[in-house]
């Protein structure tokens, strides 16, 4: 299988580092192919800005989703974004690894998302009107392959927990596990989450590389998030509402949009 | 009073453009003192990295946090964080304005996010023990103050409803209102949501103004949302966890931090 590992973080010798050395080992080691962009090593550029699209006149008013559609339509998107968008059409499984900052993805990944994900390729793919909404949530260009979160925080399982200060971990990734990674078409596995890891001792740092590596053994065995397909019969279109015979047992918010059990504290 | 409207959108001729020129001149004629920081036009740098830290040992490890900290307390951060770190001293009411990417701020936003808030300025401050874990949530160097986010959607009010695909909009919008603008002590207003932007008719455009004009004109007597604050003796400490004794009616997820009243739907 081959495996692209999309890794935030600014120092090589963190903690961060190290886990993504561990999890290319434990994949080369099951026979995986793997690339890994690194962002900070790579210089990446964050912001979308003119300079992305080279073949926008130069004073027309600047909308960043049709310039994208534009750019993607007549292939003139800058050379670092293609060649993202051709190792996500390469990968089998995307791995997006970082530290959680503010309860969300570090400014460079996050402008790697904003500028990887053109219109064409990412989104407004399919038809797009009052009776289909495009191919999207679980149909799209990178359906069929698999994607997956690790990530490392400070603060205590506890602090992330169904009741913890911070919110729940599935909640607060929700946004990123289902609108940035299922919205493409990715199968979406539980995210690998790391608590503590400040100060983690040798012990506490083996045990967490072990439960990474064990990760990367069942990448390909894990079942995914059940995220409910936008066009599978469960929304109303175009409202995109959950239809209302869909009770969904007695779930809340963004736990509806899960297709049978409840994934809850399943994050290991 | 004194409002800080920081700004994220590369165009200025676009829709957010317009809207934040709207706000200003509501804010000026009550009487209010603005200032803005224009993102793009300032040329934002996005990324934390070492040159955030000139103080820092050139082959020393770098640990953001650990980094921050010493910066903070040494008055070493670059020019830039700081003058935004006076302007939020400065300013009675931050508002934070973007189009909503990927469910989620603009990168260049996040990065405004990650390098202004440093340690011992936005996290790290107060006592932090097994008996008290900081000022934060309800507490911190910007209590007292007000904050309220100003966001633009193509989606449709539906999509982002309590059953739409999106997922809830105050629940995507919880890691910022609660992790970034909550976290430090700001009060949170209730955020000002514009749906399907593209395409908006004059009619739309004016209709959406003047629900923005009302919004900044009472900045001062909105009711906040309300949130739970971390020491207010609803969480148990060291674990963050809500009390068990505590049912918050029939809330889960995030709806769970909230100090009575759900809060749904409450985003115009």
């Amino acid at each position: 299988m081959k495996v692209l590992l999309v890794y935030a973080h600014p120092e090589p010798r963190s903690l961060n580092g190290t886990l993504r050395d561990v999890a290319v080992k434990a994949l080369e080691a099951e026979g995986h192919e793997v690339r890994v962009t690194d962002l900070y090593a790579e210089g990446w550029k964050s912001e979308i800005d003119r300079a992305d699209f080279p073949a926008l006149i130069p004073d027309a008013r600047f909308k960043p989703s049709r310039a994208s559609k534009e750019a993607f339509a007549t292939n003139t998107l800058t050379a670092d974004v293609r060649a993202e968008q051709e190792k996500l059409l390469w990968a089998d499984t995307l791995i997006l690894q970082f530290p959680l900052w503010w309860y969300s993805m570090p400014a460079i990944l996050k402008g790697w998302v904003d500028r990887v994900y053109a219109y064409g390729f990412a989104y407004g793919v399919g038809e797009h009107s009052d009776k289909y909404w495009g191919k999207r949530f679980g149909e799209g260009t990178l359906a069929g392959k698999r994607a997956m979160l690790v990530v490392t925080t400070g603060g205590w399982e506890e602090h992330y927990s169904p009741r913890g200060v911070n919110g729940p971990i599935d909640d607060l990734l929700f946004p990123i596990n289902h609108g940035v990674l299922y919205y493409p078409g990715y199968d979406v596995l539980p995210p690998f989450v790391a608590y503590r890891v400040d100060g983690l001792d040798e012990a506490g740092f083996e045990a967490t590389a072990e439960r990474l590596r064990q990760r990367m053994r069942t990448l390909t065995t894990t079942p995914p998030i059940p995220y409910r397909r936008q066009n599978g019969g469960d929304y109303l279109i175009p409202t995109l509402e959950l239809r209302p015979d869909i009770e969904a047992a007695d779930a809340r918010g963004f736990a509806l949009h899960l297709n049978g059990a409840i994934h809850q504290g399943n994050s290991a």
